[in-house]
């Protein structure tokens, strides 16, 4: 994998601020909480240019799974790989250095006791916040119900703004909607895929 | 109908902030806009005796219908009926008068030009808002995704909390659900039913 810490960087936690640095550009820093196998942020380098991706994926089975696919890729110059925590974000980006966060059929951790370790929990909500720009954005899809449910009552009950849901993102597919590996298995099933934008409410 | 002026009132302007008066007590006051024939309303009144409810209809037709209904159903003390459109409701109640507003099945007014005329669209969020107490609620179940896609982003963007939603009301029937007639209908066909319960971010 070393030879590869162009794209998967070992120790994301030293970048200090120097992320823009990194890309060599200014344009906008996108994100993916749990990116697990690639597919999503792959599609999204590749069809944005001018936006700067990094996949953030806590298994390390799973990130190298999905560095593979970006070596396959070629690469994209817009792209980079860590393994992380969500709690270890603001350890390693700074405040406003992010520009959105993307959530791809996170974990639902559908019991009650393990509530807070859903990633649109209160307490990341905090941690997305305070590495994004004043109205950050958060882009969230899922096929699970109760997760969606879950998260439509704590995104708002923290103060943020819905600007878009979909019940049934797949019943008018937009044409720009990258699918995650996940996505394209529950959607050929029927499964409806639920998605929402929101927006930090401290502009 | 004159003789069932005791159930379906006709000149509900003229209360003038009379309407505990009217039913006797200090019991809170829960109204439905667009009461259609009434199997709701009348249905709330009697599983909760504790609360006045009004049912508010904008046809003539559909509320004579559920004028007989509300007759079949012995005239539930803590009932009553008036023809209204949403607009009115200002000139009807006064303001912290009403506890909350349900809304079930309204007509979703699927195209654009249509849209100030949604029940959760911001002019009316304007009117609940008016006639509700602070941190009065909107409850709101239909089977229309459009209708609710579009109403999560229109409560949120007007700053209203949500505290509860379902994407599946009949997945996990709640034991206190009162079903309308057209929950009855879709509901059988398999059809998802949504359910919000929202806030006003007044307290």
């Amino acid at each position: 994998m070393a030879e590869h810490s162009d794209v998967l960087l070992a120790e994301p936690e030293k970048m200090n601020n120097g992320w823009h640095g990194l890309f060599g550009n200014g344009n906008p820093i996108h994100i993916e909480v749990g990116t697990g196998m690639g597919q999503f942020i792959i599609g999204m380098a590749l069809a944005n240019p001018d936006v700067n991706y990094i996949g953030i994926e806590h298994f390390d089975n799973v990130i190298v799974s999905a560095l593979e696919k970006v070596i396959d890729a070629g690469k994209p110059s817009n792209l980079r790989l860590f393994r992380a925590n969500g709690m270890d974000l603001v350890d390693i980006f700074s405040e406003g250095e992010i520009d959105r966060v993307y959530l791809n059929f996170s974990d639902p951790w559908p019991k009650t006791r393990h509530v807070k370790r859903r990633l649109t929990h209160e307490t990341f909500l905090k941690l997305y916040e305070a590495v994004l720009i004043p109205g950050g954005e958060i882009h969230f899809k899922t096929d699970n119900r109760l997760l969606f449910e879950y998260s439509l009552v704590s995104i708002s009950s923290y103060g943020m703004k819905l600007r878009d849901v979909s019940l049934d993102l797949h019943a008018a597919m937009p044409k720009d909607n990258i699918m995650t590996e996940y996505e394209e298995k529950f959607s050929a099933k029927g499964q409806p895929i639920y998605r929402l934008e929101s927006q930090f409410n401290n502009l």
